[in-house]
């Protein structure tokens, strides 16, 4: 952490400092670093004024702009995080964030809710987003402003006054300004634990607003100086746990079935509680998570249909994942899914999904040896801190032996109505199974956890499948609500 | 308009149907073909049904359902069509749209808005809205579920003994019900002045959910098979007005010069103002509107640089335009561009803008010609529906002679500072200045429109050149609000 204070600069020196922040911003943009900026602080600290000293060196061009003020509808009905996930720059951008997920830490403290088990997940959460943003390469620079109670009542006081500003002072700023003696510690506090090597915060004596915002100016642009010094780094690679289960799917014990009738008895139970099942969702405003991944021909699409079959279009979709756009390739590769995730009371459906980081990614090399080790964690992560606020999450791997989807693939080429639905990709696969099978009980093992384990399904028989998927959905909801 | 009525059909045709309406979804992927389905309808009418056979027979990898209730603050904040806008779908991909911009009307119509002439442009709005998807190649099939009043209550009342929907019922829904009477002739009078040649409505007897269905879908099927049935059509040119003033701009005439101490007095002046603007704006929640077009070197950075220095950056974003992305490409060229658009409130910049239709996609051949011709309509409307939905718009072209390009492309090559800005692609279009010119004239002359007209600067000289801006957003501004 680094304390600033105020040295006198001249508008000289400005000019200079902007016209290098335009050329690292270029630097930036040519190698790829995202870069986003926090700026916070107390209220009327200035933060609209360092912003814009900022922009002003800045070609508009490259970065992007973000104010959080109270979450909107859409915000809070998703993760206290989503928000800022989803606005996480692009490589070679810098994002300016006024205010952000810290501003929001206080704001819980401070607003009844008295737990602090709820501010220490937080916290830890807070902590997890940056490091995963640092590990992607992303710099993350953050400037906490800091005024004293008295300058603080001087400047309300001087914004009422104006007339441009005044109707903009509201009670709730002299609320939060009497309890200015509280917020101190708990800004202390929630500056000091999240206060890290990797990304550390500056806090900048801002009673003189002109100092200020000329040392965050100097600040950015010495820490950008040092960044773009180093090279792009790789990093070492972390050490996973030992995994001991081999397998959980064993091919050669026999197959479970089931016959026609049966089925339709049963399919069409199973649907009817899954159209209570979505109500209650829906009702209780929890958002689910439903992720399909198994091998090509297990019979992902058919199951999704049947699960999805008696739900009301309103309250689901279903979400198919392929290669990444060029947007989505500029970001964490999370940010795309981020995006997609359901809101409260809403049930989306990915027809593959994240892992295919570990999956095909892997295997095809598309992501270094670093970035799939490093995803079982940050995977690990997200779905935690999704379950943690209140959503649900089923994942089903569809497992078939390499005979089934040989015999299933040949059907395909010959029905008309299904030749579309194979590939000369899919047969590619086909021939690297072992290697899939490899990364996918690493998967398995590495990803079942409490709050989301894996359920593997034989999917040698679809009839059988269809109906586990269905049973296991509505097992876990009405258990869930 | 057509008319459904009950006709039989078993769960074989329905089985058929939804393998056609799969290949056909193929079909559209394949020629890029994008088609929006409006399902509209009474409360209680079977929409979700309907919808929910349609999605039965579609790969959610082409498809995107939208659900449209009451628009939340985001969508409030921008012009009504806008959310409807930024949903349309890609090329090749079906949006499948749950109620839409007729809901809306009708809303409007019924709920205090009594004011005739704002539902006559509403109306005219829609039926433009349509008429560019289509004329961009756009299919949009709209139904709609008509029930009677008995039959409405019925399934009220049925839905209030259910258990699993009974909650959902609320006073609201009731309350249209009673109003049903007053509802009918205005739905009618929605459907009969939207109904056009090209976009015709499907009206659907629904009092049978089980028949009105499998109408729906039927009739999806039947109009997909006759759009694959023609060829991907070239429409005519359109005759466009002549066009009088061959040019505003006039490069023999004196240049407009201001001098160094005028400059800085005048600049802090104005910028003082443009500051009070922008907390009228904010303070009256009218989004602003400010395009930046001129020729390569004309000082548009500069210009905007000053412009929005002493604007809180809260309440401003700059919006830089160039080159298409692919998923924009995939989209009607205005896409995004109302993606873009200020929420109330807000102030953007666009530095270059969906002008470029008409300028460098013009003159480089990325647009056919009946494309850009095209182009002239839908901008003049997009402006005038955000001017007459309470928001602003100021156009500047700057303009520069051929000499003083060449004068400041050779300084910006000596300048090791802003060596970055000048490009090959700035000298090659420097070559055809003659082309630009044309399509320059004809653009000023095409788009100054009385909601949005444009202002010529004469920008050789830079610091007369951002007063003059400056003090036209000023004079806007301070007459609009």
């Amino acid at each position: 952490m680094t304390y600033l204070v105020n040295r006198d600069r001249t508008a000289e020196k400005r000019k200079k400092l902007g016209i290098e922040l335009g050329e690292q911003q270029r630097a930036l943009r040519e190698r790829g670093i995202p870069v986003i900026i926090v700026m916070e602080g107390w209220n009327a600290s200035g933060i609209s004024d360092a912003v814009a000293t900022l922009l002003d060196g800045l070609d508009p061009r490259g970065f992007d702009f973000h104010a959080f003020g109270h979450p909107n509808e859409e915000e809070q009905a998703h993760t206290f995080l989503w928000r800022f996930w989803i606005r996480t720059p692009s490589r070679g951008r810098i994002a300016i964030f006024a205010r952000s997920w810290y501003s929001r830490l206080l704001a819980e403290e401070l607003h009844g809710v008295d737990c602090p088990e709820r501010v220490n997940r937080t916290i830890r959460s807070v902590r997890t987003f940056e490091q995963q943003l640092a590990e992607d390469g992303t710099l993350v620079l953050k400037f906490f402003l800091q005024i004293s109670r008295d300058e603080q009542r001087r400047r309300l006081l001087a914004r009422e006054r104006d007339t441009l500003t005044s109707w903009l002072i509201t009670r709730n700023d002299w609320d939060f300004h009497r309890q200015y003696d509280a917020y101190a510690p708990l800004s202390r506090r929630m500056i000091t634990e999240t206060d890290t090597e990797e990304n550390p915060w500056c806090v900048v004596d801002a009673d003189d607003t002109r100092s200020a915002v000329m040392e965050v100016l100097a600040s950015v642009v010495d820490r950008l100086r040092d960044r773009l010094a180093l090279p792009d780094r790789c990093r070492p690679l972390g050490d996973l746990p030992p995994i001991s289960p081999p397998s959980p799917v064993d091919p050669t014990k026999g197959e479970h079935t089931v016959d026609r009738q049966e089925y339709d008895a049963a399919l069409s139970d199973c649907q009817a509680r899954l159209r209570a099942c979505q109500y209650s969702l829906f009702k209780r405003q929890v958002p689910l998570v439903i992720v399909y991944e198994g091998w090509d021909a297990a019979g992902k699409g058919g199951s999704i249909k049947r699960l999805v079959q008696p739900m009301n279009p309103r309250g689901y979709s279903v979400v198919p994942v392929s290669r990444p756009n060029d947007d989505e390739l500029a970001h964490h590769y999370l940010w795309r899914f981020y995006r997609r995730f359901p809101p409260a009371g809403d049930v989306r459906v990915f027809d593959r999904s994240w892992y295919g980081r570990v999956l095909v990614e892997r295997v095809e090399g598309f992501a270094t040896e670093q970035e799939w080790r490093r995803a079982y964690g940050e995977i690990n992560e997200m779905e935690r801190s999704f379950v943690e606020s209140g959503g649900g999450i089923v994942k089903f791997w569809l497992e078939i032996d390499s005979e089934t989807q040989l015999r299933r693939f040949k059907e395909r080429e010959e029905d008309p109505l299904k030749q579309w639905k194979i590939t000369e990709e899919d047969w590619r696969n086909r021939e690297k199974r072992d290697q899939y099978e490899e990364a996918v009980r690493e998967m398995l093992a590495r990803t079942s956890t409490s709050h989301a384990p894996w359920t593997v399904i034989d999917s040698r028989n679809k009839p059988y499948a269809r109906l586990r998927a269905q049973r296991a959905v509505i097992k876990y909801v009405e258990k869930l609500i």
